[in-house]
C-alpha cells in the first residue's frame, strides 16, 4: 500500500463573502492548491468534494463536475455530504483512492456559502444536519442541541462556563496572526461570560460564526512525489472514520462522543501511533463544549478531564500540546463544507513550518484532525505526520 | 487486490409513495439486501448510501448515519450525492473500500422520496442537477435539457420520434414481469407518438416517472464469501466513472455523451472486457434519447446506429443484446438517489437466474450497468460477471 504525501494546500479567505458563488471560492482555493503544489491541472485524476447545503443555499445540485469544469478539468469528481464533516470524508475518500492504487493524485476539499442566505434560512439550514422527525420538529436548533450536550456533561462531570471561555479566549488568540481566520479580535473571559446567551450555558462567545469560504488539498503518492521531485514533507498516515445515532436521543448519554472514539482508534491505527505520541491537534470546536468532547474522545483527556485543559494552559499556543492554533472553528470560522479540508490544510502548514503560529510547535512530528458531523453523529480523524 | 462479490440485493417497490419516508423506504431495502446475503449486520463495516434532494424533499440532510441507524448499525456510513447518479458513485466506493482490503463488508445503495412534492417542487428540485447560473435561470428544465440533446442528435445522425417510441414500447413491455416496477402496462407506438408533447421531440412516453424508491447492494470480498460459505455467483469486475461540464453550454456538441465513453472505457479496462463481450446491459433512461445516447457511449453502437436498435429489435427481451430488461427508468422508474443501486440489484437478479426476465438471458455471463448524473455530466460504469 503506498503512502499518501500533501503535496499543497489552498484556502479562501474565510468571512463574510455573500457576493461570491461557491464555484468562485472553491476554484481561488483549488488553484492555491494546485500552485502550492506544483502539480499540473492534467495530472489531476479524480476531484473529492466537500459540501452540505448548496442545494439550499445556491439551489444548485450536482456540484462536483462543476466544480471539476471550474478548474479546468473533466476528470471524475464526487460531491460527499457528512454535514460539517462533508470534506473529512471528502479527504478521506481521497486517501483511500490513492492507497488502493487506483489514483496518484487527488484534489479534496470543499466549500459552502452561507452568508448570502438570511439567519432564519441558515438555522433552518444547518438544522438539517439533525433528525427532522425527531429533533428538528420539537424545536432543537444546533446550539439547543450543544447546550444539552454541555449541561449533560457538566451534570455528570462537573465544570462551569468559565472554563469554556477559556477555550473561546484560546482559540480568538490563535487566529490572531491567521491570514484566513474570519476574526481577528482578542477577547478576555469576562468579555465571553457577559456576552448575551444563546442557548444556556452556551454565550455567544461559545459558538462558532456563519462563515463562507472554500478549502483544498492536492493529495499524491509517494511514488508520483518523488518522480515528481514535489517538495512535500507531510504525509497522511492514518484516518478512521466513526458514527453514531443521528438524534441526541437515542444514545445512552450526551457527554461523550463515541463516534470520534471509534474514527480516533479506527485512524491510531492505521497509522500506528498512540493519543500519546501527538504533537498537536486541529478539532471540531462548533461550540466550545465540542472542543472538551473532541479532545476526550481522541484520547488527549479522560472523561471529565478536558473541561479545565484551556483554562490550565494545557491546550494554548505554548501548552503542552496545542488544540486548533488555526484559530478553530470558533475563530478562523466554519464554512460548513469546507472545514474538514481547512484543517488538513492548516495542519500542513503548521507542520511544515510555514503557518504564521508554526514557531509554537517546531519539533512537532505528529498531527491530528478531527472533524464532526451534527452533534457528533459522524466523525472523521486523520493522522499528519512531516519528515524532520 | 481482492475480488468483489455481490451477496446480496434489495428493493422496495417503484412508485408512488407519498406517505413513506426516506429512512423507511431505505430500511426496507437493506433489510431485504441483508436477507438475501445472510450476512449478519455486526459483519457490516460500511455504508454508502446515494440521495439526490432529500434537503429539499424532507428537510433533512446527514442522512447516512440515520440510515446505519435504522438498520441497527453504527457503523461508519457516508452520503453520495452526483445528482441522478448518486448511488452509482456509492457503489463504486463500495467496490474500491473492499478492493483497498480495507473493509470485507459494505453494504451500499440509496433512496429518494420524490412524490411527497408538488410536480412545481420536483421539476425545481431536479434541476438543480443542471447549472443553476446558466441553465436553469435561462429557464431550461429537463425534459428541455433532453430534448435539445434529442434535437442534436437527429440534425446529425437523423432518427425520428418513431424511433424513440420504440425504446419506450421495449422499456414497458420489460417491465411487465417485474414487481417492483412502477408501470405495468403496455404501450403501443401509435400511443407515444400521440400522447402529450412535453418538450419537442420527446412526449410523455420518451420521460421516466416521478419514482419514490430505494435499493440496496450487500458486496463482500471474495475471502469473506468464502469463509462464510456464501452463495454469491455475481462478482462487481470493473468500474469507472466519468466527467464532463455541466452546463450543455459548454460541451462542444451534444449528440454525444464523453463522460459514459470515459467511465466505459476505464470499466471495461479495469474487467479486462470488451463492448463485444457485454451480454445485457442495464442504462441510463431517463429519457428515451438517453438509451440511444448510452448503448453508442458504451460502444455496442456507433454514433447514430443506436438510434434504430429498439426499432429492429436488436435490444429486445429477444435481441442479440438485451438492454433494460428491467423495464429500465421509463418502467421500472426513477427514485433518482436509488436508482444506480436498483441497477445492480436488477443485473445481480438477472444474472443470478432468479429475475423475472432471466429467462432470456440463460447462458448471459457478463452485464453492464451505466448510471449517468443530470445531461451526463457525470457517469458510472460498472461491469457484472456470474459463474457459469
Amino acid at each position: 500500500m503506498t503512502g499518501v504525501r500533501v503535496a499543497g494546500v489552498g484556502l479562501t479567505e474565510f468571512g463574510r463573502h455573500p457576493e461570491r458563488t461557491g464555484r468562485d471560492m472553491f476554484a481561488e482555493a483549488a488553484l492555491a492548491a494546485r500552485t502550492d503544489s506544483s502539480v499540473p491541472v492534467d495530472d489531476v485524476e479524480e476531484i473529492n468534494y466537500g459540501n452540505f447545503m448548496g442545494s439550499l443555499a445556491e439551489r444548485q445540485g450536482h456540484q462536483a463536475p462543476l466544480m471539476a469544469e471550474m478548474i479546468g478539468s473533466r476528470c471524475s469528481a464526487t460531491r460527499y455530504e457528512e454535514a460539517c464533516a462533508s470534506a473529512g470524508v471528502a479527504i478521506r475518500e481521497a486517501v483511500r483512492s490513492i492507497r488502493s492504487g487506483e489514483n496518484d493524485v487527488v484534489l479534496a476539499g470543499g466549500c459552502e456559502r452561507m452568508t448570502n442566505l438570511s439567519t432564519a434560512e441558515v438555522t433552518e439550514g444547518l438544522s438539517t444536519a439533525a433528525d427532522d422527525l425527531y429533533e428538528i420538529r420539537a424545536g432543537v436548533t444546533f446550539p439547543g442541541a450543544y447546550a444539552l450536550m454541555a449541561r449533560a456533561y457538566f451534570d455528570r462531570f462537573g465544570g462551569e462556563r468559565e472554563d469554556l471561555a477559556h477555550v473561546a479566549m484560546k482559540n480568538h488568540d490563535n487566529a490572531m496572526p491567521n491570514e484566513y481566520a474570519q476574526f481577528h479580535r482578542e477577547i478576555t473571559v469576562e468579555e465571553a461570560l457577559d456576552a448575551p446567551m444563546v442557548s444556556e450555558p452556551l454565550g455567544l462567545f461559545d459558538a462558532c460564526p456563519v462563515t463562507d469560504g472554500a478549502s483544498a488539498v492536492v493529495l499524491v503518492s509517494e511514488e508520483y512525489a518523488a518522480a515528481n521531485d514535489l517538495d512535500a514533507p507531510v504525509s497522511v498516515t492514518g484516518s478512521g472514520q466513526g458514527g453514531d445515532s443521528l438524534a441526541l436521543q437515542n444514545r445512552k448519554q450526551l457527554a461523550v462522543t463515541p463516534a470520534t472514539e471509534r474514527a480516533a482508534a479506527e485512524a491510531y491505527e492505521d497509522a500506528g501511533v498512540t493519543a500519546d505520541a501527538v504533537d498537536l491537534v486541529e478539532v471540531h470546536d462548533c461550540f466550545t463544549i465540542a472542543e472538551v468532547l473532541a479532545i476526550e474522545g481522541l484520547g488527549f483527556y479522560d472523561p471529565g478531564e478536558g473541561i479545565g485543559a484551556a483554562r490550565r494552559g494545557e491546550t494554548t499556543a505554548t501548552g503542552e500540546r496545542p488544540v486548533n492554533l488555526s484559530g478553530g472553528l470558533k475563530a478562523k470560522g466554519h464554512p460548513v463544507g469546507a472545514t474538514g479540508g481547512s484543517q488538513i490544510a492548516e495542519m500542513t502548514r503548521l507542520l511544515r513550518g510555514d503557518h504564521p503560529n508554526s514557531e509554537y510547535v517546531e519539533n512537532a512530528t505528529v498531527g491530528v484532525t478531527h472533524n464532526a458531523g451534527g452533534t457528533v453523529a459522524s466523525a472523521v480523524v486523520h493522522v499528519l505526520e512531516v519528515d524532520r
